[in-house]
Formats: structure tokens, C-alpha cells, sequence
């Protein structure tokens, strides 16, 4: 009988047998550890109702598009793996062309997390193909029926503490209050406030949102004003529901202090449709810059994930919405664009600014420097096309040097695959035992040190960067 | 009797014992399949004549810029190694300017090449030294004179099935034509479309070349439509003679979709000499959204390399003209320029394109995430300056984490260099089972599938890509 | 009695027992060999003078960013480690913030330099804490007082043949001519020409400066034309003084040759105050490439570190001015802008142009490939955040494969942090050994060559590049 590698307990850890050691012990202070998850995108909901996932290939293929775009690179239409949703495709159909394409995902990200969620949570040891699909569909949707994987028992088995969503600024929070008031659940479920529909003027339905913003939650004021303080209210809002960060996917790291006046004449502009060219980005940079002062006022940590070519492919984009595969990354550079901000914020108390990055040559470069001066910044963890094996251990190696350890913001999932969330936090304890056992190995940290240094980076640091 | 490092079995792989084991037995696999070389420069007559090649100097030295450029770095005139011909230096004395320099080479890939052709196909044990360069001269210059080493028997040792040359449009192909007619010549030797005199407007000549492709070969139209016809037509008379691709090196990936008129215009005023300032950029811009239309008509695999400053020293490109070693790299970005050309073709049936760099940073940030989704989307290959061992692993672990290995080119040789055709191929193969060692090691990928890759990677890909 | 990590034969060596075996084969040839700084910023009046050192935290943390801003990172204001002097707070009090920020340095590049100095020089075998902080104190402070800790015995002691500092253009230089003239002082302490403060019209002092410059050392001249005499004659005064290099501490690589009559116009304007948008940069750009033609005239070696935005934090600057640990590098790029340089001076004989970088990615995209075709460009050794083991490595195995190692500058240590040097050298020692001993491992260099190269690396490159 086929074993999965996924069962390995030296999977992820250096080849050298001595190197291996070291980290392997390392592993063994943090392999148990609760996960705490302060950025991510798992929907309340599903947690407020606890209602049984849906098929496997619905649950774990279909949404994922980390999953679908590789297929979709080796020629599958997007339709067939039912994105979006459709009648014409039956999810046994999705999970069959899914298996079918598995060998794609070799050395990939997604073929560790998904192959870890098989074996740990469903409990499957072969390697998926074509042959076994309807047998491993069958296999993973009954136990999908039991009780024992209903969403809040996943969530206690995961052993969770903390999970963040991601939520518009006017949703009401309602399933996270549920979840508070909820005896029988002891997690933590908070929200993470994102405004970016409402600070990219060009955005689809920016003037509907921003007048439901004022309307709603501006305290009876009007015009530029009650946008801010709409934002500033529902941030509020925010905050007593558990929220500890904001989150901001903007285009450039660009900021910009406008006057009043000035920010006033571009939002009043795009309000009427009359926009010019030049108006979105300064209103973004502004916007950006008043966040800041925001969080300084109500203590939101500041996350901030510029340099994304959002829905590259207009087809594509057209048929299936947002978030399809196909957003790109682009070159990207804090240290000049952030200067306004830090000018003014870098340093005030008790500020926490977390910069991601998918451009790699911004860590030893700008971040591992920045956040080596500014108390405010910290360098957040690889993320998205970067939140792998390899990835990570160049971005430790980029930043360590020059900014230590304690400037790191810990581990970010950033997933909407629930059940990939404790292979996602496994992988980086495997990869943060590997990196520190080199250099133990190498003596620059001693063993003594790395043993405290890993639980930190695994547990101290989460709660630290965002106030938990 | 010193012996040469080019003779370790275990040359290029891993250092650990039980990773290397690993690599060695996946490098069994693929070390005698026969060589796919789907874009290169040698010149298809060399084989077509078959004759003789000339002394070492000329055939190693002179026409080799990988070669004489860091030769030239240390303080030796080009004129002395007898780039673009000169009857004031012997052959003989070029090859002891070689032999002395020898010692600069330690560490780069050329020195991997050139110490496993001469170990391999000369049969050289010694290193090479001032002191023993006429002795190495001639025996390489008496080898070179036996019936053994004439190209086609090379070409037979080397185990080559697929070369691709490089040619102009206007290019007859009779070399092509009369190989592919010749009985006795079991290779196959395909000519590559490479249009970039013609697409460049400010290139010397230009208006010339544009001139004799209109009259010999756009059906009688005159004027922007002729252009494009001509091309059209060169590109159907290049398949007809076994073509696989069009290659394109353009200044930078920008792509543009001019109207008709407006590139008529550009057009018109290039040929009037009256260009103006954006010119050239734009119409190259326009060009390769045009080639892209015309692949997916023609069904020529595009491949594409932009991103160098092209003789950079005006001094030495005065006198010794172009390929003369001082072509440097600058930043460059796929993401925005190729949106324009993705977003019509991207998703076109059977388009293939491949996207080379020598900007490392475009791997991880831009390449494996257009790969990743755009079914016409492939990694090129570490080219060029990044064709080296150490490159080539950063390549393959700075990609493989997003876009898996499927949606990588295959291994290009890109060489002038007939004799060193074995041995980057076989560094290569070197390069890709220590990859896949390390990942089998770390129970990332298990040993049965990584079998199945090697082969896929070395000789499938090839195929695949280039539509072999 | 724990044992520093620092005390381990093996530290930074690879993990892998053969490999590191080669390695420290590699190591021995060159351990013992002289230190040769061709750049740092140790003041030569220290030596000239030779008085005792002040106390530990006056000699080693508050003068030193490196260790300052990543203290002040975790929330230490600048104040309370005396950064800029201050007598609210003690040295002691200094060194007790250090020693309880001990641990924030896991990990960097500063944990070793200091863990070295403190063991091997000051015979610490403790791990700093804030429990034994008074101890460590005094018993540095006590070495300090004894005449064996005093500098000129220090410079015997870390066996430094030469020592280059970084000096004003109108520095008498005359503690330089002290320690030439002073027979009982063996070592060779030379000036360094470094104009930034006379080249940047926006530096603040600039035009006194200038005035100073003209009325002092050009001539009788007057206008520009004195300005370049002044300089011209200040370079030859620092090469009679000894001087080898001159350093360009400039915003960007861009060089441009101006007219006289436009170099002029400019000068003027800004020595009136008029300067308008622009004339920064272009300035710079044509001194730039005017210090390159001086230095093809009286050999100073030029050497070129841009693309650091100098004081990013206005607060910090106006409290403790610069050099206070908010540097931040930004994204640069050498192939255009030092192309009009490189077009007229890039092969011009004995010009020596060394290219520093704090952008990892022009390594492999720019530096490499300049440096192996012009016989002028050497690739500057990993500067500033990057001179640390991973960086170093990094630098290595991305310009080694295209240039070579004759191309490399050989290690500079950059230093103001006299107690450092030893262990900056010895750092970069081991690192070299560890990337020769993994060429050896891999067969990619004979063990022999290696035992060549290393002596070269560390003893004849400096020479050679510096033309000491």
C-alpha cells in the first residue's frame, strides 16, 4: 500500500542528516502549538452556521484558485472546474478532472497543502489520479457528512485560537457577533476591516458604496467629511466587534498627504463621474496616508499588500468575477512611496504597519531595512505566490541578516481553503525550524537560542504584530 | 597524470551523500536521451557543407563571446583573439592568449562547457595553461582534420535529433532545404524565424530589408499591408521548411494594438526616414502584437527575449559589430507591456509563448504567475547569462512553487558553439535531477514521480512546447 | 561555563561534514593572512593620536546604526543610547539597553561582528543579557584602560596592513601625514577622496563648500573652471598623501556629459540659489562622469555606491543628523546610466571603476555582465546590509557563473567600528571558503585552483582592484 509523503514527520527539513536533527527537535516545541491565523479569508459564516462543507471538489477545488488556474494553464476551461458556478458540470465531473491533472501540482505550494489536507484530515494515502477519483470523491464527501467534520469541530481539531476574516467595512458583523455570544464555541473568530472598494474611486460600484458609507455612517454629515468620518465610524464598529486590523490592497505603495481641499475636489470629482486622469492614484496615496492616521487613533494594525495587476485576463475577468487566477504581480518599490507616511507616523506609539510583498526584491532591499529602523513596520511573511517552501526560506534569508527576527510579522495564511489552513501553518513551522537549524548548524544562533527564537516566531509574534 | 574535473560521474550534483545517490539515479534516466535543440545559432550550412571545421582558435575562441568577453575584461584587445577576422594574429596565438587566460574562466559556465567538450569530444585530461597550448592546439587542430569530426559526425555522436537554427525572413533556406533532402543526414536541422530586422525601425538598414521583403515577397501590394503580407508569407515559407518558431528580441515586452492607420503612419514615416520620437517603441510594440496574431494563424511558436541594451560599448560595436560580448541586461517587466497581446491571444487555441529573461526578478514575480494561468503562457528556460548551474537551480525554485514543472520550455541551448551543444544540455540534465533530488529528499515530491519528471521535463517538454 | 559560538573553528562553514572539510582546508591558507581595507570610515586621528578608547558603549554602540537602529526598532528612542552625545544619560545606562537588546540581533550580520569582537578581543565567553550587562561593562571598560587595548596596538594586533578612511576633499589630511612620518607605526593608513558635499547642489552647505574650494585650491581661478581645477588639484593632493580611491556616495547611477557652458550655467544658478528642477540630478550625473575622467588622468580608483534614499525620516535627521540608522536603500539600475561613462572611459587604460550595490538584483542582470566585457568595472563586494554570510553568498553564486572571480573587488569592510574589522574579514574569509568548497564538492572547480583563487580573493584582489 502506497504511503503518502505527506505522513513523513522529516518532510520540509533539510536532507542533512545532522542539519535535519537540529531542526527536527526545533519542530518538536511548535509542531503543537494553536494556530493563529490574524489574516485570511474563510467566510464567518460557515463557522456562525456550522453547516456540513459541500462536496469535495466544491469544497476544495472550485473556490481555490491557486488550484484552478493551473489547470486552467494546461488548457481546462474555467467552466469545467465550476467556477463561478454552473448546472452543466456535476462537482464528481470537477474532481475528476482535477485528479486527472494532480501530476500538474508536483513541487507546487498547493500540491503540499492539498495532499497534506488528504492524508491528516481525510485520511486518504494514495496519490490522487484519474483512476481513483470517483473512489476518493466518495471517500472524502462521506466523511464530509459526519459530524466530526462539520466546520466547528475542523476548527477545534485544527486547534485554532485565532481566525481573522476579511469584511467589508459596512457588513454587520453579524455572524462574528454570533460566534462571540456563542457559549459552546470557544474560538475566536474577529473581522479585518478592508476598504479598498471604497478608497479606489475607479472601482465598479464606488459611488454606490461610498453613499451607502454616508448615508448609513457619517453621523448626518455630507461630502468629503462624512466619508471619512463614515470610515473612521465603521472602523469603530470594527474594533468592538474584535477587529484588530485594516486591511489594504492597493495598486502602488504610493502616499501622499493631500490638503483637505484638495482630497475634497478629487472625492467630489469621482462622486459626479468626472474624474481625470491621475485622480485615482492620488486619491489611493491619500487615502493610504489617512489610514494611517486612523490606526494610530483607534489602533488598528495597518496591512498593506500593494503591486498586483488585478484580473489581468479581461475574458476571463468578464465571465468569472474577481479572484479567478489571474491577478499578476508587478514591480514594486515602499521605500520612496511610504516616505510621506513614515515621515509623519513612523514612529508614533504604538503604530504597527505590516507590508507584504510578492516582489521579492523588495525584502533585503527595502523591508528588512525599513523595518530594522521604523518601531512601526514590520515585514509580513511570504505571502500568497511567495507563502511556499523555497519562497520562505529566501525571505528569511533576505531579511535576518539585516533586521533579526523580531521584526517579522509571523505566519499569514491568507486562505479561503479552510481545511489547508493547518498544512499552510505546519509548512512554515517546518520551514522556520529549517532556516534556524542552518544557521545553529553554522554557529551563528546557538541551539539554546533557536529553541526560544521558534516559539516565538510561531506564537509570540502573531500576537505581538496584531495586538492579540 | 592529472584528471580531469569534467570526468566525475557526480559533477554538478549535490554535495550531500544521500541527495546525490537520489540525483544520480534520476540523472540515469535522461543522460543518454537523444538532444532536442529547439533554438540555437549555428548556422545550418556547417552542415549542409559538412566540411572540415577549422583550428581551435576559430572554431573555440574567436566567434564565441562568452569567451572572449572576459578576456577582454582582463586587459586583451579583442583584435587579439581575432573577433571579426584579422590576418595580423595567428590562430595559434589566439589559442595561447586562451590557454594564459584560462584561470579567469574558473567558476563560470563557460568553463563547464568548455572543459567538458574538451575532455569529451578531444579526449583532453590536462587543464589548460600558457605552458601547454600549443600542445593542446594541436592536438585538438589534428583531431579536427579526422573524417570523426566532421559536423555531421558530431552532430551523429552528440546524439542531436532537433537543431533549430536562427535565420532572416528573406533567408532561402537551401541549406534546410538540402539537408532535409539529403538520405545520408538522418538529423533534423529546422530553421527559426527571427524577424527583428524588420520590426525595428531605427535598426541600419531597415528601410532596405523592408524594401526587398515587399518586392520579392507580399503578392504585389505595396505599402503597410505589404509589409505585413510579405511577413506573413516568410513566416508560411519558414513552416513549409520545417520552422517551429518565431523569435523575437525586442528592447522591452510592451505590446500595443495600433489601428491600422495609425501603424501605417509609423510606418510610412519610417520608410521616409521622418521617424519621430516613440516611434520605434510603439511600432516594435505594435509588431509583436501582430506576430502573436499571426502564431495563432500559423501555429509558429513565439518566443520571446526582451531587456538588453544591444553594444552597449560604441567603440567596440564600430569595430567589431554586433555579438561582440557588451550586450548588458537591464530591469525589465512582463506583467502590464504583455497585457495588451494576453489579453486577445492568451487563451488562444494552440498559441505558444515563451518568455525568456536574464532579469532574474521577473521568475517568481511575473513568469510563474502568467505561466500559471495562460494556457499559452511557458518559462523560458535560464538563458544566456543565466544558462549556468547555480541560475539554473535559483530558476527552477524561484518558479516551480507557482507554476509546477509542466509550464516550463524545456532546456535551450541558444549556442553558436556547435561543440559545447553536449555538454549544456548535459548540465542542464545535471541541474534538473539535483533539483529534483533535493525535493525528493525534503518529501516533496516522492522518487517514483520525480522519474516520471525528469524525463517529462528533458524530453517531453521540448516536444511539447515546440510543438516537435 | 557556557562557550561563545563565536570560539567554533567551524562558524559559517557549511553544514555538510565533506564540504566543510574542504572548506576549512580552503580557510587555513588565508586565515592568517594581513587585513587589507581599501575602504571604511575610521577616523585616522585615533590612530594619529593614539589615546585610549571611551567606554564600551561609547566605542561600540552608540556611534555604530547598524546596531542603533534596530534597538530603536523595538521602541528605544535614539536619546537613550546616546546617539548624537548626550548628557542626560549615561554610558552604562547605554550599554544596559544593549545588553537587554542582546537578543533582537539573533540572526544579523551585527551578531557576529560583536560576538567576535566581544570574545575574541575582549575575551567575553558569555552571551550578553540584561543580568550581566554591569559585569560586561566593566570588564571591557578595564581592558580599554590597558595600554594593549589602545589603537595602534590594536591595529598590530589585527594585523591590518592597510587602512583606507574616508575624508573631506579640503581635509589637510595631516594626522595621514602624522602616522606616515612616525616611524614607531608600521601600518599604512591612506585618505580617501570622497566629494559628495561638493558634487550635490542640494547638499546642504554646498555653495560655501564650493567657495571654500576655489579660494583655497584653484589656481586664482574662478567660475567653474575653478571648480574642477579646485577638485582636480585636491585629488592630487590626497594622491601624494597616499590616497587610492576616490568614492561617489550618489543618488542614482546616471552619468551624462555636459557641455561646458551647460555644466556651467548650472553651477552658476545653483551658486546663486537658482537651481531649478533637474539640476541636481544632471549636475551630479556630469561630475560623475567628469571624476571619471580625472580619475584616467591622476589614477584615483572610483569607486560608485547610489540608490540609497539618505535620511528617510525627517524627524530623526533634524533631532541626530545623518548617519542615524534610517538610510534606505531603493531600486537601481547601472546598464543606461553609466553607459555614456563607460562609452567614453570603459576601456581606457589603468581606469579602475568598482560598482557597489545594495540592490541584490543587478548583480546577476548588470554588474556580472559589465564587468566580465570592460576591463575598468569591478563588481564591488556585498555592501552595507548586504555584508553579511547569506548576502555574501547570494553575490557570489549571481556574479561568479557570467564573470568569474578576477572581477571582484575583493572585501571591503566599510567600517566606522574599528573593533569590527577583524571580524568583517574573517566573516567574509569563511564565507569565500564555503562557496569554493561547494565548487570543489561539485566538481565545478579543481581543489587545487580553489587553494589559488582563495589567496587571490582575499590577498591579491584588494591589491589589484585598489593598486595598492
Amino acid at each position: 500500500m502506497p504511503t503518502s509523503i505527506a505522513a513523513d514527520p522529516h518532510r520540509l527539513l533539510p536532507a542533512d542528516p545532522a542539519v535535519r536533527s537540529i531542526a527536527r527537535n526545533l519542530l518538536d516545541r511548535v509542531e503543537n502549538l494553536p494556530i493563529i491565523s490574524p489574516h485570511g479569508h474563510v467566510d464567518a459564516s460557515i463557522l456562525a452556521d456550522d453547516t456540513a462543507f459541500p462536496d469535495p471538489a466544491t469544497l476544495l477545488v472550485s473556490p481555490d484558485h491557486y488550484v484552478t488556474r493551473l489547470i486552467h494553464a494546461s488548457g481546462v476551461p474555467l467552466e469545467e472546474l465550476r467556477v463561478g458556478g454552473t448546472a452543466e458540470v456535476q462537482p464528481r465531473q470537477v474532481w475528476q478532472r482535477f485528479c486527472e491533472s494532480w501530476p500538474l501540482f508536483d513541487g507546487t505550494a498547493s500540491a503540499y497543502w492539498l495532499r497534506s489536507a488528504f492524508h491528516d484530515v481525510f485520511g486518504l494515502t494514495e496519490e490522487l489520479s484519474g483512476a481513483n477519483a470517483d473512489e476518493t470523491f466518495d471517500l472524502i464527501d462521506s466523511k464530509l457528512q459526519e459530524p466530526g467534520f462539520s466546520p466547528r469541530h475542523l476548527f477545534k481539531d485544527f486547534n485554532i485560537e485565532v481566525l481573522a476574516t476579511t469584511d467589508d467595512p459596512l457588513d454587520d458583523l453579524s455572524a462574528h457577533a454570533s460566534l462571540a455570544a456563542d457559549a459552546s464555541f470557544a474560538g475566536k473568530v474577529v473581522p479585518t476591516f478592508r476598504p479598498d472598494g471604497y478608497v479606489n474611486i475607479d472601482a465598479p460600484g464606488w459611488a454606490d458604496r461610498v453613499e451607502k458609507l454616508i448615508t448609513t455612517s457619517a453621523d448626518g454629515l455630507s461630502g468629503y467629511g462624512a466619508y471619512i468620518r463614515g470610515l473612521e465610524n465603521r472602523r469603530r464598529y470594527f474594533v468592538e466587534h474584535g477587529a484588530v486590523s485594516a486591511d489594504h490592497g492597493v495598486r502602488t505603495p504610493q502616499t501622499l498627504k493631500l490638503t483637505t481641499a484638495d482630497a475634497e475636489q478629487i472625492f467630489e470629482r469621482a462622486r459626479r463621474g468626472e474624474g481625470v486622469a491621475g485622480d485615482r492614484d492620488a486619491f489611493e496615496a491619500h487615502m493610504l496616508y489617512e489610514m494611517a492616521r486612523m490606526s494610530t487613533q483607534d489602533g488598528l494594525v495597518m496591512t498593506l499588500h500593494p503591486g498586483i495587476f488585478r484580473n489581468h485576463h479581461p475574458g476571463t475577468f468578464e465571465r468569472f468575477g474577481g479572484d479567478s487566477g489571474h491577478d499578476i504581480p508587478f514591480p514594486v518599490s515602499f521605500t520612496e512611496g511610504l516616505q510621506p507616511l513614515l515621515a509623519d507616523f513612523g514612529t508614533a506609539k504604538d503604530f504597527h504597519l505590516v507590508l507584504f510583498t510578492v516582489d521579492e526584491t523588495v525584502y533585503s532591499r527595502e523591508l528588512a531595512p525599513l523595518a530594522g529602523f521604523y518601531p512601526s513596520v514590520y515585514i509580513g511573511a511570504p505571502w500568497w505566490f511567495l507563502d511556499a517552501p523555497d519562497a520562505m526560506q529566501r525571505y528569511r534569508a533576505a531579511v535576518t541578516e539585516t533586521a533579526g527576527f523580531s521584526r517579522s510579522s509571523g505566519f499569514i495564511d491568507d486562505t479561503r481553503a479552510f481545511c489547508s489552513i493547518p498544512a499552510r501553518h505546519d509548512a512554515s513551522r517546518r520551514v522556520e525550524a529549517s532556516f534556524l537549524a542552518r544557521l545553529v548548524a553554522e554557529h551563528r544562533v546557538s541551539e539554546e537560542r533557536a529553541h526560544e527564537l521558534i516559539v516565538d516566531i510561531v506564537d509570540g509574534a502573531p500576537r505581538r504584530v496584531f495586538k492579540l
